[in-house]
């Protein structure tokens, strides 16, 4: 069982500083890689590589494949060659797979070099189906037999097969010469069978399966769907090449849904955990979506425009205009925000007691957000540019270019913190939405504008 | 494997309407509940009924069990106690518990003593767990022995296990003589060693284990984090009770994710499929948020009022005072359609070939919600009363209150449209995320607002 967090995360870091292996080695004996990996990320590189060295070489294999992938990059870019392909030769060819991103495709084909011939034959050819599909994450060690085989001669073969192969022994696929599926049975089944029953008496037919090429998510939620732990996957030729397995199901949901959830919210890029992202990369994911629904949302401005001055029927004051554009831009970055920690909350990647460095990099990267949108938000009001500027006075420009990076960092900290807050007080972290977050954004957002607004130009 | 959706589903209904036991028991002999389930929300009761008599009783059990919950009342309330009673003997003790949704904690209690005594104890006492918690989820039947147990044991007692018991048979539980878990094994593992040798010497230590009263989320994500199938359920004094298996903790995640979704975009409920839940469902899950953002947004008009009226440096039109209000309810009302119909594409729930089934249903919602957020709006706007009511024209107060329904009419149908025809055309429906849809209705809403505003008052 896990210790409680905070103990364990600084007992790891203080035996790291001692960089005593032994002493490394005997604590973690008994702690599982999962959870090794988790504290790697609230850990320096020098602290990490360690523990890494310390440890034996199959943990510390799936330490680095449990790592997001940007920290793992700073680890690798640390071993040799020889540590890392001892790694890639230890895992199973799936995580392996993994190992491709880690490393950048180039040093990995280097790598595969230094592994036995038949591995690294192995790993390039699953490298030949699509991304994302089902071919990329199987795992090919499944337990076949012929349809002649009886339960006896099956026992038999169990009893001699390697150990540690076959993950997944508990079902035996039914395979015929030209390797097509027949059917299927669990090992219980086998075993309560009489010894010369054949395996084809004893199987079930037409078992549900997944296409190589297919997009994982799609395999992962038909097994889902009907509550499997793993489907047999078939080739273009219809031969089972390998089996999706349940693990996998699981990691590929969260990552879909993760990625969906994001989307939902204007955030782009993949399920990398939150914590592993860099400032930059915070940027990267949030503030083109922010700067192209900025343009979208500046048809408010030509709409109140067109009514407020165009026509003779309204009479609006300009500044007037503004309004939708800046609250518009405030709740969209604070929906980012807070969906993008109220999700990883929701996955345990972020904890309250990381409060401070989620406030840090978040404001670090409002401040980026807001510079720009400032300085888009400046020249859209003030050039004098058809379509492109609003030709009007550098004061009113002024104050929108000001007030947008207060919004910014203002919806900023109140998105980062409320969710935080919520799951401190024992509260779902999810009531504090994006709407919700949006709605309190828009009040307190008009008060910066017209204070802004009233120091800039007095009277309007 | 699946035929393709539309044939079948036809056929089934064709099927149900000829209302011939013997060639529906026949050609769905082969297909699974969880496929014929999904047709049924596509079903009259009726048709559905006839299907249910027809088939063997384990299927029709199962049906009733994967049916959402709404869907599944109309058709226990059909159905006669004994048939029922028949269904739940049948069932494994956690999808059992689901009936008592299904059919009323007080038909539920009546049915339990038609069935055999100790099954109904049984189900009395997972009942005690809280909600939601693992106790609730757990399967009882798991494969233990003693610690002394040998091999050659175990592999008798394997082959003298009655049928179908023990689906979990795969691993081993070691358990002492109070029940306390001392280790697991997997059955490869017995089968390969050697018959003399005792489960303690196998077993592995310390399993992760879940608490039975613990919340079933949590002991979800956690079975996930490993990448087990399985954990072993310990009650408040240490024993184990039953496991948690991996298609559990897969639905649990499944809802989990959908209510945290849902939550997100302010829309209350659990996770019941879309296509299940009724137009009255539908507005009960949205209108009161929708109404409690719409009275906090109704703070933006305070704070232009006040700086727009109260003070003598800023002159705003009163049209000015509701915009942000005016688009925010849009874009609240959109924000929750467009998220809500997002997901249910995710999970499959609804295919693009039921876009007219979602905006009948959307539409009727939205009416709803667009009548009471247009009067709250108009009193919000007409009335004298101080705090409640900012006693503009009733002109004003009836743009407003006719503005309202249009654009919360307006943004369901784009919410609920836009996701449907990216998922029709090959596109990912995340893209049409509740910002896009929020900032398109901005500017459209703006034009709605205007327009009526200069046919109600004529010049403003």
């Amino acid at each position: 069982m896990l210790m409680d967090d905070k103990t364990f995360g600084e007992r790891l870091r203080a035996l790291a500083r001692n960089d005593d292996a032994e002493q490394i080695r005997l604590e973690l004996v008994d702690v599982r890689a999962e959870d090794i990996a988790e504290e790697f990320q609230r850990m320096s590189v020098e602290e990490g590589l360690s523990i890494l060295q310390a440890i034996d070489s199959e943990k510390a294999a799936y330490i680095l494949v449990e790592l997001p992938t940007e920290i793992a990059r700073s680890y690798t870019t640390e071993l040799s060659d020889e540590a890392l392909a001892h790694y890639l030769d230890i895992l199973p060819m799936d995580d392996a797979l993994d190992f491709r991103e880690e490393v950048g495709p180039e040093r990995f084909d280097d790598l595969l070099e230094l592994i036995p011939t038949e591995d690294a034959q192995e790993i390039r050819r699953l490298l030949d189906y699509p991304e994302d599909s089902v071919g990329r994450i199987l795992t090919e060690d499944f337990f076949e037999v012929k349809p002649e085989t009886t339960m006896a001669e099956l026992l038999e073969m169990i009893r001699q097969a390697p150990e540690d192969e076959y993950e997944t022994v508990n079902d035996i696929y039914v395979l015929d010469e030209r390797k097509h599926l027949l059917g299927v049975f669990s090992l219980r089944k086998a075993l309560r069978a009489l010894p010369q029953v054949t395996a084809a008496e004893v199987m079930h037919e037409e078992p549900i399966t997944a296409e190589a090429r297919e997009p994982a998510e799609d395999a992962a939620r038909r097994m889902a769907r009907y509550g499997f732990y793993a489907l047999p996957v078939l080739d273009g030729r219809g031969r089972m090449v390998g089996l999706f397995t349940g693990d996998d199901a699981q990691t590929i949901i969260r990552e879909e849904d993760t990625e969906d959830v994001l989307k939902m919210a204007a955030v782009s890029g993949d399920s990398e955990a939150y914590l592993s992202l860099s400032v930059w990369q915070l940027v990267r994911r949030r503030v083109p979506w922010l700067l192209a629904l900025f343009v979208a949302e500046s048809l408010t401005g030509n709409v109140l425009r067109y009514y407020g001055q165009g026509t003779e029927s309204v009479k609006l004051n300009p500044i007037a205009f503004f309004i939708p554009l800046l609250i518009g831009a405030g709740g969209n970055s604070g929906s980012q925000v807070t969906t993008t920690i109220t999700r990883a909350l929701a996955l345990g990647e972020v904890r309250p007691s990381d409060w401070w460095r989620v406030m840090r990099r978040e404001f670090a990267a409002a401040v980026v957000a807001g510079a720009i949108l400032g300085l888009v938000g400046f020249l859209r009001v003030w050039l004098k540019v058809p379509i492109i500027g609003w030709a009007e006075s550098p004061g009113l420009a002024l104050v929108v270019g000001l007030t947008l990076p207060a919004i910014i960092l203002w919806s900023t900290s109140i998105g980062s913190l409320l969710p935080i807050a919520a799951k401190r007080l024992g509260l779902d972290p999810a009531v504090m939405s994006a709407p919700f977050i949006t709605t309190f954004v828009d009040a307190t957002g008009l008060i910066i504008y017209f204070e802004i607004a009233l120091h800039v130009l007095g009277k309007i």
